[in-house]
């Protein structure tokens, strides 16, 4: 078998120590796992970010990939942690809601809540459960492969459901999930909720944030200077882009921005 | 023997080819270790800031990790560089205090200056001795494993003291030593440095910044909204912190405000 | 053989899942490839802040390693994506010109065009060939060291020259190319551009953003505070640096700012 590959996807940031130690905790289990950043810069606290971050990466990785998602405001209290496998790969997390996009396209997913404490890095500190929990149980499951031994299936866990477009008066309604590092805008609405041939019609009808946007382009350099344009980005959702410029500050729209489209 | 562990904790950031070129110089010494970044974001020329990184890391890693800690402003002058035995563990760091908190940690430290220059990376720059010294140093430790080929051990290296709390009229006087990526405040309170009993006490008396403190609590959710409240950090200090918020916002506090804890 | 180096230098940030992704897809290939990030703070859309970075990483890494380097603002478009075979070491990046200082350091580099599209992952995107082209066909050249299989050599392929410092009236003038971490400048001058003896001499006349600089030194250290210095840099540029301060700050100065050095 290859060296195991443990992912980390958290709101730690990377100012500090805290990724350096979850890895130590990790390597101290199992010196042999690859460990791979997704990212740490999660917005702090926000679970809809982490989930968002996480759906995107997993299905690129390889079979057997186990992915930590550490975005935990409830660190301390009761919530539980999970593993949970799904996608034939794993992920360790708070139940929290930040796996709901992984159970929304996972139907077969099998939850897990971690109760094995002696898996765990004693003492338990009650603030740093991603050196004292999440990372010592990823160390030892790539070492063991025994998530059955780690704790019972439950059904109960926390999920919640993406905001999902809305149709009124001939408008698609929605929102903006995300502002990325270019400033390109990725929104909620995705080719499926399009109208058929609207996909191969370069002209459409958007607002973000109220400006105009005209026209459904195939990459980004097709778009004009400062112009705002939409593209099927690469996680599956519409993204408005300014061709070598950030569309974000082009159109003053951020995150919660309300989007339209319309299809009649 | 696992593949070896080296760790990077500098103030280069990542916003520019240093670390990576780094790692580059490890990897054409020993292509089998494993590096692993703790942060490259401590505060720039500041020691005292990487002496608490590396302190609140290492112990986390196992046996025979070696820790390269690059805060250099003196690169180039004859301070000395250093290859550190401690904690069953190596440091690699020049010398001017940067791992004071180790020694401080473990008295029976072995140090030794790096004077073997066979194992550095000629020319030698002035200015990256990262690249040049502690990076190929790093690499051939994890090769040979002959810490004493490398340098003869030294006493007179450079060391600081933590600043501690002073008591004074019935208050503990401290300090803010770190505002982490949440926003947290640590401060050089420790548990230790409490009257019996005080630790099982939800009410407490503490001024950060002239602004009040009035709970100690188990975990961040225990935080009404906006209140900020004392907790025991994971690092071993005590932190102040307001749930789900930006304790350092609230409280306009930063590095070097002053906290007193009433203690009688 | 030693596990294979990968590098990644791009544009991408790391607040988000792209880097995380395009790893996913390399270990999805070669699960025993070593993935090191050399930067992904490139400025966004900027091929020539990318050619300097991967320029002045890529000859500390061992031969055979694989440096990807995105910086693609013509993603989805018919630029072609490259592989790269020069001073022992392999290149893949978009045609761009992002290679451009590697063609200059390697004469004999030899340059092909990847046409081989049972490397690249399907559905390919327009915007994210980091994930569908540039990763897979790293992992794959990772296991098979075939180059020839991935496609044909070329030699229309795109590249500029760096600007040049040019002399006029006993002046070299030359301009900052970047600014680091630490604020110092780096100038397009080099040692080679500097009449004989100069290295040597301590006195140097130079303006930088029309502040003086008076001393060449040795180290950051010998600067006096807020003294602007003169020193050679690490990749063998003219830094502009202030001993424990930000020059750029210091001096007002940002890349692109005019530097004259007097050589009469």
């Amino acid at each position: 078998m290859a060296r195991p590959i443990i992912t980390l996807t958290t709101d730690y940031g990377t100012s500090e120590h805290l990724v350096g130690t979850i890895k130590g905790a990790i390597l101290h289990v199992n010196p042999d796992a690859t460990i791979v950043d997704i990212t740490h810069d999660v917005a702090p606290f926000d679970v809809l970010d982490g989930a968002l971050a996480i759906a995107s990466a997993y299905r690129f990785f390889p079979p057997h990939s186990i992915h930590v998602v550490i975005v935990d405001p409830g660190v301390g209290t009761e919530r539980r942690p999970l593993l949970v496998r799904a996608a034939s790969q794993y992920f360790i997390a708070p139940d929290n809601g930040v796996l709901s996009i992984i159970y929304e396209q996972n139907d077969d997913a099998v939850v897990r809540t971690l109760t094995a404490e002696h898996y765990f890095l004693h003492p338990i500190s009650q603030t740093f459960h991603g050196r004292d929990v999440f990372a010592p149980v990823a160390g030892w499951l790539s070492k063991t492969w025994q998530p059955a031994s780690m704790g019972d299936e439950i059904t109960d866990f926390k999920r919640f459901a993406l905001p999902k477009p809305k149709t009124e008066n001939g408008l698609l309604k929605g929102v903006i999930l995300k502002v990325d590092h270019f400033g390109n805008l990725m929104t909620n609405l995705t080719p499926a909720d399009l109208p058929n041939g609207m996909l191969k019609s370069a002209a459409v009808q958007m607002t973000v944030n109220d400006r105009e946007v005209k026209r459904l382009v195939a990459n980004f350099a097709q778009g004009e200077p400062n112009e705002p344009v939409a593209i099927i980005g690469s996680s599956g959702y519409i993204e408005i882009a300014v061709n070598k410029n950030n569309a974000a500050r082009v159109l003053g729209a951020n995150r919660g921005a309300a989007v339209t489209l319309a299809i009649s």
